[in-house]
């Protein structure tokens, strides 16, 4: 296992939503917070890489959310680099309360892009060593994400704002959340919270673009089982897949 | 002049745009965040004035920017209530890089919402008294904002969505600055900041409505020389305004 570093973070009113619990997209920023503080101290973040015409493509999220911190709440967010194979670097958070419960654990993985080629490139020994991460030949296994239909009819068109794209001009990958989840209305989001979500990124979105956002709800038997829902973000065409991910709800 | 309250805050990646500066939208939050704060220390936060049905609107802000926070910085914000009249408070924040230089001054204004008569409410000493502001007749003349023509064929429309939402169901403030700069695009936007900000709030957006973004920009001899943009946010049919702003830029 990898070297921890942890942060402190007071959830502002303005990362909350209605329920004054903080929204999925900037749960997983926080997260990322501590990562690139822990890079950059370790002299491995983005000025490092970019120096060799590379940066890191997040390509997988798992969240397992007992609780969502609360506005006003002060939490602990801890992160390690567990381990890495040829192309895929993992990386764990866990996120604990102000009793020092762990409310939330976000596994993720990570690619290598060459930004000249757009191809992956190698994680060599150089980049991760610092971090003291496990060289592993296993590909971490995250659970599927099933395949579903899409009703053309309901999608939710997007249209990718100047304030959407972070400093590489692309989408920020927390904002995919928000387009998955906005279109599941208020009645829904009030009523639930996501307890397990599994997201996939499969391509990057550029500025000006109009993307459509689609779920499908997965009927329970009663109101008081939890509550899947499957998500998919597309081109306006839907030939070009963005993202896929599957989320469990429950009862708030 | 009132008490002074001062709070640190290092600036997010997810608080920053492009430029690596943070947004106009998480820059007044952040200044809120300053004077909730402080509200809650007094006990004159949002729980004492529901109590008697009562909440805060804000009316209008007037922003002189000499530099935006930079992601990563840890900037110093105080914010005092200076003064009140029975129907307004006022109330300013000013931003301090790391340095201790003041780079930004927001002057604000407020007035008291009586929830169930939909009417403003006198502003009573007690609700005032432990901030130590001037009680005085005199109104805060900001500069006025002036009109524009509209040009119906040029509205950006935004769909309010669930996470724009706070928890009095209405449009947080700070959005309707990301509506009203986001249409200028990402060549204006990267080539200048916003030196000064001038946006009076007229009506409140409720969840699931849209609404258009106007915006006029005012030619100038030559690139050097400030620019000035007025915006508007209206209804889909612009019978209704919501918001009006003057914004002054200047080259980054």
């Amino acid at each position: 296992m990898g070297k921890k570093y942890t942060i402190e973070h007071e959830v502002m009113y303005s990362e909350g939503d209605l329920n004054g619990t903080i929204t999925l997209e900037n749960l997983i920023s926080v997260a990322i917070l501590a990562s690139e503080k822990q890079t950059a101290e370790m002299d491995r973040g983005n000025p490092y890489l970019q120096k060799q015409g590379l940066g890191w493509i997040i390509t997988q999220y798992d969240l397992k959310i007992t609780a969502l911190p609360k506005v006003g709440e002060t939490v602990k967010i801890t992160t390690e680099a567990t381990s890495y194979n040829r192309f895929f670097c993992y990386r764990f958070f866990q996120i604990y309360d102000e009793n020092g419960k762990e409310i939330v654990l976000i596994r993720s993985s990570f690619a290598l892009l060459n930004y000249k080629t757009r191809r992956s490139a190698r994680v060599t020994p150089e980049i991760v060593a610092p971090f003291d991460s496990e060289n592993t030949n296993k590909l971490l296994r995250f659970p599927p994400i099933e395949h579903f239909k899409i009703e053309p009819a309901q999608g939710q068109p997007y249209r990718v704002r100047f304030f959407d794209i972070d400093s590489n001009q692309h989408v920020n990958n927390a904002k995919y959340l928000t387009w998955m989840t906005d279109p599941l209305g208020m009645d829904f989001l009030t009523a639930y919270f996501p307890h397990y979500v599994n997201i996939r990124f499969e391509k990057e979105i550029a500025y000006g673009h109009e993307i459509q956002s689609y779920f499908k709800e997965n009927a329970t038997a009663d109101k008081e089982t939890p509550v899947m829902t499957q998500h998919k973000i597309t081109s306006l065409d839907q030939q070009e897949v963005f993202a896929e991910a599957q989320i469990t709800w429950q009862k708030r």
